[in-house]
């Protein structure tokens, strides 16, 4: 998606090899007409598929997940990161460790908004280590729901998320795809792929 | 506004006279054609007001803040329930206590994001004893931000909160004020209002 990946380019910081800060237009300060265009772009990715619910995870899968269920006409449902007083019914569950932060959470969902005639898209702004999807797909799975497949703002092609997915027979739609961060700049799969043409 | 008053009729759950779950369209399932309705009305509402900026809060207030940040074409700050390993520089903070989970965390908002020339829209998901908006405006003060008004999808009005958020000056707008959940019953303050005509 060009307009998403000339915004990380311009806006976006790398910090080291690893780390993409994109805190000015996604997981802090949130940029809603890109959200709009990202919630576009997921409902035409999947438009055959007949979604009938989008599974994100708090807090910033949020924004692109509710975006992309307005052009979808189906509802978003986020996974919560601990158990809350107010959410007490049956749920499904799944434990996430998040490298960035070093910590594991339990991801909850409650039982009652996912079943077995569901077709689900889950939808995350990050795609790396591929832990925070993996555990959504566990909980869909769980609901003995269908998944239509993931679908994620930016993808870090370097590292192992995105394969582990593919290896489980899923489809990955991300909407950018890094191929490298090195020497403090960013490097899409789409130039790299200029490049060898 | 007449659908979310009809929505939380139809779908909220009362607990018990403090309580009302509204986790099937607002802050657990999101009904994203409501949310964007909802974005619309705050549009509407704030249309004067010139807003530069809208300061919500993690993970509820995300939703309804994106679809009015889109309408009024302006960016969405989301405060940080606590720091982030990725979120480092200068930071605007304040406590905040919860009620409904008996626990008190630190607020973050990136210092860079909201400055002296900013005109902010705060918005959140439910107003009670106002906590976390009073939190909210503490840290919009610190950036020396002029605040233009208070945007909340529920509010409980046999809470003190809106009066606290007056009592300061502040313009509040909700756009579903409850009277009561006694009885086992959503009260709507227009439905006290019609009963004395």
């Amino acid at each position: 998606m060009r307009l998403l990946e000339e915004k990380i380019k311009k806006d976006g910081r790398v910090i080291n090899e690893n780390v993409l800060k994109v805190d000015s237009f996604l997981n802090h300060q949130i940029d809603p007409q890109l959200m709009n265009e990202i919630g576009k772009e997921f409902a035409q990715r999947f438009a055959a598929e007949e979604i009938t619910k989008i599974v994100t995870i708090e807090s910033s899968g949020i924004a692109p997940a509710v975006m992309a269920g307005l052009y979808m006409k189906v509802p978003v449902i986020f996974a919560r990161k601990r158990k809350s007083v107010t959410l007490t019914d049956d749920l499904l569950t799944a434990n996430v460790h998040s490298f960035t932060k070093n910590e594991t959470n339990e991801l909850a969902i409650a039982a009652k908004y996912i079943n077995d005639s569901d077709k689900v898209l889950i939808i995350d702004d990050f795609l790396a280590n591929g832990q925070a999807a993996l555990a959504l797909v566990e909980m869909v799975q769980q609901a003995k729901a269908a998944i239509a497949g993931i679908g994620i703002v930016i993808e870090k092609s370097f590292q192992p998320g995105a394969q582990k997915l593919k290896n489980k027979g899923l489809r990955v739609e991300s909407l950018a795809r890094i191929a490298s961060l090195s020497n403090g700049e960013v490097t899409f799969n789409s130039e790299k792929m200029e490049e060898l043409v």
